[in-house]
């Protein structure tokens, strides 16, 4: 197959957990007889740093020919000013829309032995298993801005395509999980929001009758994830409102470190990250939870490489480390993040 | 003193909240002796049915005569068709912007007798104790939009002095309260925030350098709401990022129907409402809790009337209605929405 995959390292642990999603390819490449290359590139506030550029000319040309792109995180405090014309997250943002990534998968599930360092209370948490579907490359992130000392605006906008398109994958998955579909919004309020209404209730009733679909204003819907969270299956929403929500769930299963995600368009090439920020409180101490970034890799598997079954693999390793107890202090276990990582890969070895 | 209030009941529980909260003004108007006039007027849905208008020129000019406006709640699926050209929660948004209601206060403190069914485990809860002050007539809530059947806009927009006067007014609760002020904001994306965060350093640094002062993202700060909400004293925020953040904070104290808010300007008249919605589902059937919007006229005798003491009193007097159990379904009693009001009349007679 010879699949091709970009490692974006990043600021902050993004390089750290980047390094353990590398061993994890290696070492699946290898057992697969799949012959990954794998290559590095320079992205955010290290890329800044070294071209001027968050998402250098180079970077980008080899994610635009690569299978998949495995990144790390962007940001920190060091590139924070305010007033500064590039930042970090720009790179990411840049990245999201050159390769047309419009679709953000967050799935979010509670292992049982994290309940306990949830937040929430174990009866409220138990049977959470919901994939949130984001818009990626529309909205408030892309419209146009201005930008002064005493006035600025932001403005949010969206196409009928870009809403259908999305509403159509969250659909898909919804049919291929429990057949339950939210789409959050707030219509009372946003002109944009009247839109995504408008037009899911189309795509819902022409070609997903099967589907059970509601819609829930935002505000309620943050309510909701933490009071009810298992009461939703597949959610979609615009790219502000699921970047808040998905962070608000991510709290529920314990750890954001767990959390995966990948970032999809319309060929099966993804962009694949933990949700988790570039925490550079944490940096370099071998503390950060490996596991949001090992799971990314898992979805690479079953999205970018059609892999369905290698996935469930990484997925199950991630699950059973996590039984032991090999896991990072976080997650209360007593593993560095290397240790973490080697832990998931010789679970690996076990499960066929 | 003869001061001048208006009741909105507008739509759902509207209507058998605002009894309650008439029953309260009156026999605190006894009590003291205030002589207060009790208007009554159309908003919303039922005065969209009544009179074509979601605010009439006759309830705007009401309630611009009055001291304070005691309002239900709005909205409801009987008006919920988005292609609508006038819909109940335009009536509030115009009365918000015609009163020049630029911030939203929004108390969350928990009752120790509600932590059991708050859903975050009981150590998670204790000490929450915090006040968001949420902006509330700029944002995306009163842009420019553009509003087709397949494209649509919304123009979220900032000046520095609507971001002035709000971090201003926040920055005077810290210091009334712990000294912490946490602004939050989507700086690394939105320029509306970046602005927010130039400004607000800026009237901190200047005018209360004895307050301790955070900035914090909506991402991180919609996971930090539910794992560390104690870390939290008073919130100031942008007014879209304000409706979401507060209806999240607002479940982990048991019951929405429990929490008070007040919307101030620049003098004394405020707009005085629960923070939850109209409920249609549970409408007229004497369910809804009564205890935010109680708890709401108690913050417009502090806030309106410059009566702290009474504010207080009937701040105890839910308290102790709580305590003794003397509530409704929601927060674990089983009396009505007007019992469970009578009985917080009747502590107040005890309360000195
Ligand atoms: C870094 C930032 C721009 C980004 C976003 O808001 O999309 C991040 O929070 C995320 O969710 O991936
Ligand atoms: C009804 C709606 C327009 C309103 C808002 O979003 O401001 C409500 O959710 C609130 O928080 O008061």
């Amino acid at each position: 197959m010879n699949a091709k995959v970009v490692l974006l390292p990043g600021d902050g642990i993004g390089p750290e957990v980047t390094d353990q999603a590398e061993k994890l390819i290696r070492s699946m490449s290898d057992q697969y007889g799949l012959g990954i290359e794998i290559n590095t590139g320079l992205i955010g506030g290290a890329a800044l740093d070294e071209t001027g550029e968050p998402l250098p000319e180079d970077t980008l040309a080899m994610c635009r020919e690569a299978d998949a792109v495995v990144l790390g995180a962007v940001g920190g405090p060091k590139w924070d000013d305010p007033h500064a014309k590039k930042r970090p997250e720009q790179g990411l943002l840049a990245l999201r829309r050159e390769l047309k990534l419009f679709a953000n998968l967050r799935p979010v599930r509670l292992h049982p032995a994290l309940a306990e360092i949830s937040p929430l209370k174990t009866e409220r948490i138990k049977n959470v298993d919901l994939m949130v579907v984001r818009e990626l490359t529309g909205g408030s992130y892309f419209g146009d801005k201005e930008e002064g000392d005493d006035f600025a605006s932001d403005s949010c906008t969206y196409t009928r395509e870009e809403v259908e398109r999305v509403v159509t994958m969250a659909a898909d998955m919804a049919r291929a999980r429990y057949g339950r579909l939210t789409m959050i919004d707030k219509a009372n309020v946003m002109a944009t929001s009247r839109l995504w209404r408008a037009v899911s209730a189309e795509v819902m009733e022409k070609k997903y009758p099967d589907v059970a679909y509601e819609t829930m204003l935002v505000d309620a819907a943050a309510m909701h994830i933490v009071a009810n969270p298992s009461r939703f299956n597949v959610i979609v929403t615009e790219n502000m409102f699921g970047d808040i929500l998905t962070d608000e769930a991510s709290v529920l299963v314990g750890s954001m470190g767990m959390l995966p995600s990948a970032s999809l368009g319309e060929g099966k090439a993804g962009l694949y990250e933990p949700i988790h920020g570039s925490a550079p409180d944490i940096a370099g101490r071998g503390l950060a939870n490996p596991f949001g970034m090992l799971g990314s890799v898992g979805m690479m598997f079953e999205y970018s490489l059609g892999m369905r079954e290698a996935a469930r693999q990484v997925e199950l390793a991630i699950w059973n480390a996590v039984s032991a107890g090999q896991c990072t202090l976080d997650i209360g276990g007593n593993l560095r993040t290397d240790e973490a990582a080697d832990a998931v890969i010789n679970q690996l070895g076990d499960i066929h």
